[in-house]
């Protein structure tokens, strides 16, 4: 699925409560959700790493969604197949 | 792009200095990525919003990377065309 199609997905589940919600918000719950993230990167059930994977990716999507950002757009005009800094690929930064 | 092929991506620039670095230092930065997002959605820099919104999915997918996480998959396998909680599409929480 593309970045493009997954944030649609978000949008049509979500947007409604997400644009209410707002920005602050929906990047509190973003930030809560990395944090979930972290902790489940301690421990060894894989699947429930996954999950927490998912919801990083969704709530993204939702704050993009929130802010008119096309997510993939983005990814994309940044990391255009090299890399930002070093224009080389793959990444050959000394730092 | 699909979100696969943008992993894959990140894999192809990043991946040795993402698996030196590990997944504690690599979470760590994920982390970074989203504070400093957090801070760009306080102003009114739209193309710093849109980088800031491509280094949190590119740190996103290089922690997935490391993790052989396919946060593709991830990602459909919780959010099937529905929501995860209510399994309605659009989401129909009550909460």
């Amino acid at each position: 699925m593309h970045i493009q199609e997954f944030q649609n997905l978000m949008k049509h589940l979500y947007f409604k409560r997400d644009n209410e919600r707002g920005i602050e918000g929906t990047f509190k719950w973003l930030v809560d959700e990395v944090l979930e993230l972290g902790e489940e990167l301690k421990g060894s059930d894989r699947e429930a790493t996954e999950k927490e994977f998912a919801d990083v990716i969704a709530w993204l999507a939702s704050l993009a969604n929130i802010m008119s950002i096309d997510l993939e757009r983005a990814a994309l005009n940044k990391y255009n197949y090299k890399c930002p800094k070093c224009q080389k690929s793959p990444c050959q930064c000394t730092f």
